[in-house]
């Protein structure tokens, strides 16, 4: 958890994952839905390749694969699923289905 | 340090510091040198404002002020010290004095 710290909001419409992603890009990460109604949210931060002449003195930052897993509501629109990330942090927006 | 988990590494000519930051931009970081020697980086990541409509179904991003200080080596040269804030990540360097 400590790689991908996430915060959840319900709207009206929709639901909001907001996922601490310092580093990663778009490229980095995979959002999909599996089993009709799960949200799988999965990449790698990779280590970087060390400089010429580089040391490290401290590391801190954690790298590795990261998965998350998020069980969503019957009400959600599992088709209608966007994903942005800006600023090292991710966000996943999941519609919920229109009221029949 | 769960807000600021930083990497350190050296360089021939220079120390970097890689800091996660998510969500954080330029203007909300404060990067100076006091005491001489003391490399301070200090902040605040602020609790976003509640949408109309919005719930909080979980919250696992922190927030608030942090505060890093790092005691730098005789040989840097604190009137050298550059930062960028990039995809989370604020980028630190603090070039070495060239030997005499």
């Amino acid at each position: 958890m400590a790689l991908t710290p996430t915060d959840v909001k319900e709207y009206p419409n929709s639901y909001m994952f907001d996922i601490g992603m310092p580093s990663l890009k778009s490229g980095d990460i995979k959002v999909s839905v599996e089993d009709e109604n799960v949200l799988v949210i999965s990449g790698e931060r990779k280590q970087e390749e060390a400089k010429e002449g580089e040391k490290c003195v401290r590391i801190e930052r954690r790298v590795g694969k990261f998965m998350r897993k998020f069980v969503l509501p019957e009400n959600e629109n599992t088709d209608k699923v966007s994903a942005v990330c800006q600023d090292g942090v991710l966000t996943v927006i999941v519609e919920k289905l229109s009221p029949p």
